[in-house]
């Protein structure tokens, strides 16, 4: 039998993706949408890409409807709205995959300094960060798992075969990441309007963007000591896609083919990372619409520096697929299910 | 057992497209693609956004290979290059799809005239005209079917209901269509740079773009009678998507919900066509990625004409997808078989 | 001496693009800019884009504070609130452009039908409709000249020779046109954001738009009989630019070239009207930044239509360009003061 | 009098936009186009964007008929072409301004390194840089001025202040540049089509462009000690723009308003550099068509390090505009004469 699923927050640009994935899901069903805006609507008519055949319609966030219509909750809401209703599901046994920030920071402090106060931390250490390629276990076995954020998925899984083999020097490692619009969300502002970002470029958050603690917190712990790092995210004018260009200092010489060697016995057994061949390179374009980070990786003897450049599609790994890609871990699924999707080239 | 699959001119956008949505599809498998270029190099390095376990290498066409190895063939060739093979892979048994503009008119002499003398005049008669809205019973038990131009199929989709119902004067049809880059194919010219299509919008063709006869043949199939129409194409600065605004004026008053009752009606049984509800109108950004054809109606009162808009992506139902939907029904698979994609927005 | 000029509305795209222009012209001073928003403002922090030495800061509208500081005023506001201010500024002696709608329609009842009452109907007829290709005696002695609309103009200066030479069946013109998201404006609007419009494409307001009296008017002036038209406003994903492709059935047999000569011939003396070549289309993106209309036309004899494409910057001749050239020509400055500019391509 | 241009290779990119600057210039007349391609064509018919009074016409390079016709020549060709003809020119007595990388390294040995085997190493001593923040005395009285590459021009301004006033660690430093699609030039290449750029987003050339010895010569010239960098190029679907965004370990514990007030001051006099306010970030999109950097630097105290972010239009500051700016150094003529563009925005 079919497991029911509800999406909380399905009228952003979050929700509609996890709907696109879900909705050719063989193992699940959807049976609730929730969301701020647009409540009455066929979700169909909110988003004219989706097929007639979903008739759900929009509802005002109803707790207990939810908990009597669906065994999984996918939590799209933004931080703090997501920790003021996931206890109340958790509650009623139900399965979360939380997209927020609210439970990503292992450490409440943290989360306290970059964030606000939070309201229910007894679920914090509770919570599985949802990175598979890092914490497959900890996902398996969850109730609760924090869907990375974009940036961080990116980042890490850049930076990651490099700090587990401890080849770079910590204290050097920068991330320079770009990301398509569709990251800023759906909501109505100025700077998100066509033509306050077509034909334009700029860098936003310098040392101060909130995703900074939750890389360095992964990167922490793959190093078994602090990490802190520096992270600029930039604005691009394209709807989905992230780059991360990282840069540290090698710590043991190695060329560019040896550590694409490297990267590609690390991600041997993963089915969403590609590495590229020495001398490529990624390029956004070429994972769109699919839940693959694809990662080329450059020894750069003058400076004696490892430059790795990873690309993702922010909607779909760094956000909606990786969060159905745990879901299916959480429940025994084959990881890949409702996720063989090839990009949409060109 | 699965059918076996070659394309012939696999290095095009066409040719990539044919793969992202053959390699889903349960009942193919593709065997050999070939090409001009890059003859010799793994596809999925060719085009990085497929995926590794598609290990098939480009090979430079050889048809005795193709007959050997494949059950179905696409041909995703110029036109001219196309009557130049199909012949023999119609010889050999094979059931063709040809996306060229080869055996799309029904009229040697009109082929001749827009295009050049045509070489195998004798399998024209034979080739089904690869609309399966208007002719799924001959696509059904064709050898050879011709897939349509992108530009009629937006264009065509738009009237046919119209026409039918005999609501339009046929001296009035005025096709506007505006069309995404990979219209234009991947060959390296000038015109196609980044730089010359970004923030630019062009008319081109105007009067004498080859797709003309193409739609007055089957507007004058549904009329019974010959249809002469204007019909522009555009070039717009995104990589997918036609939408066609067609004018006509009514011979009957008819309102805007009652024209989109007929064309719900009309479609009623079309897997692949949307009307958008009176009021609605399609945008190219809404079938992305998909083999829909999206189509809003208006009456004007104030001019006594009917304007009918249609969105399409050019890739999928423009070209490569209506391909699979024709091989579905070629083959007595399932119509919708593989081409079962939720749209990619945004 | 320079004449002391006011922007009202300055915080909009025409706002700042006619600072951009004004701040330029040898014979101007800009002295007072008003806002809604961002009152307290530097101009030149609120439009980074602004040379430093712009050091006028936005102003919440005093209309005594505007007619004390300036001679000459922009209104470049919505409908109904330029009609709310004009008549202080004329009654206080000063010369108005107002780029709204307000004083464009002759007909105050066809103004009531498409807008909503109008408060100073008395002042319409002495308006000069600003369109100096057609009307530049009228504008050089008027008090308050009505800007045209952006859509108006790249579809007036298209027909007008066809009209005027009475070489088109007036029953039969249909005009198609496309515009960059400039045209939208700078409100913060769900349809505006980068996501809802990148990569997409569609028509809106179909016969329902209200420049579709504004066109009929000057036709209808041109043609001394009403003329009925259809108009198909489309949104464009790029920044700037209209392009209009008008269609009408020919009464006369023109080719294309004798058509080139006679727009020629019509536009000889205009400067900033450019009639492409006899095989050549405009496009939008020879015109960014700059005040032409690219005309191209086009006969086609199987259809026995006339077709007609012209591009314009929506900004400029469509609105802020035309702006300061209806200045110059009320002030006797040299018509091309301040419009002196290479369109910026690429 | 006005002294008389030629423009040597005016068929691309930085050609037409030479032309566009240098048509608007009141102390200088063109006189002679040449270019490889579309010899004896229009440039106006070649560049529709351009007036029609600019009748010149595109000429093969015929250096004796140059020489004849101007005084001053700008070679905007591809290195190693450059030092085939600049010889000739200065041999006769003109003055010219190279766009090309030949005269740019000051150290033929890098040089021969980077490109190829140089044919005129004696001109590089007397060649000046034409930088003229860094320069402007040896430009003065320059015959020959390098003008800097694009991604150089973006880079060493956003340093030029940290490195002579010593406050960063010359071993830190990184510079993540993107680049719009212009900076890859009018030529013709797969990689440079519309539905290859548009919607991607990549690095390329890591640890290898060819800038990068250009731009440690002149960071090292500032630091007096040699400096070797990391630099990384990406390609941004976008016409026109360079923002860099730099990174450097602070020696000296410096706030962002210190090192706001520290820029201000070090680019006090200059016309074409505007540093943001503390807290303010550079956008592409507010320098469009004109020759300004932008600049924004801000202090991260949790790395110690600083974050420069520098905006220029590539084809201008990076390329036609800076050439222009050396010229009116060169000549005597006011600095900014022809280059008074307020940025068009949007």
């Amino acid at each position: 039998m079919k497991r029911r699923v509800a999406i909380i927050g399905a009228g952003g640009y979050t929700g509609v993706e996890l709907i696109r994935l879900l909705s050719l899901h063989p193992q699940v069903e959807l049976t609730c949408l929730t969301s701020l805006e647009d409540v009455g609507s066929p979700v169909c008519r909110v988003f004219p890409s989706l097929p007639r055949h979903l008739t759900l319609t929009l509802e005002a966030l109803d707790v207990e409807r939810v908990i009597a219509h669906a065994d999984i909750v996918f939590t799209a809401l933004p931080h703090k709205a997501a920790m003021g209703v996931v206890p109340h599901f958790l509650a009623a046994g139900k399965k979360v995959i939380d997209l927020s920030a609210d439970f990503r920071l292992q450490d409440v402090s943290v989360y306290e300094k970059w964030y606000q106060r939070h309201t229910c931390p007894e679920l914090v250490a509770e919570a599985a960060y949802g990175l598979p390629e890092l914490y497959r276990e900890k996902i398996r076995s969850a109730r609760l798992t924090a869907n990375p954020g974009c940036y961080p998925t990116s980042a890490v899984l850049a930076l990651a075969p490099l700090i587990r083999h401890e080849l770079i020097d910590l204290r050097t490692v920068i991330i320079d990441s770009k990301s398509g619009a569709t990251g800023a969300g759906r909501s109505v502002r100025l700077g998100s309007l066509f033509c306050e970002v077509n034909e334009g470029f700029k860098a936003y958050g310098v040392g101060t963007h909130r995703h900074t603690p939750e890389i360095e917190q992964v990167l922490g712990d793959l190093a078994a000591t602090p990490v802190t790092v520096s992270f600029t995210p930039h604005l691009l004018p394209i709807n989905r896609g992230i780059l991360s260009t990282t840069y540290a200092r090698l710590q043991k010489q190695l060329d560019s083919n040896e550590l694409a060697a490297l990267f590609r016995e690390f991600y041997r057994e993963e089915p969403f990372v590609r590495v590229s061949a020495a001398g490529e390179l990624p390029n956004v374009a070429m994972v769109k619409g699919s839940n693959y980070c694809d990662i080329g990786v450059v020894s750069d003897p003058r400076t004696a520096r490892v430059i790795v450049v990873s690309a993702i599609d922010n909607l779909v790994k760094g956000a909606s697929g990786q969060a159905v890609q745990n879901m299916n871990i959480m429940e025994g699924f084959a990881e890949g299910q409702g996720l063989q999707v090839v990009p949409l080239f060109p």
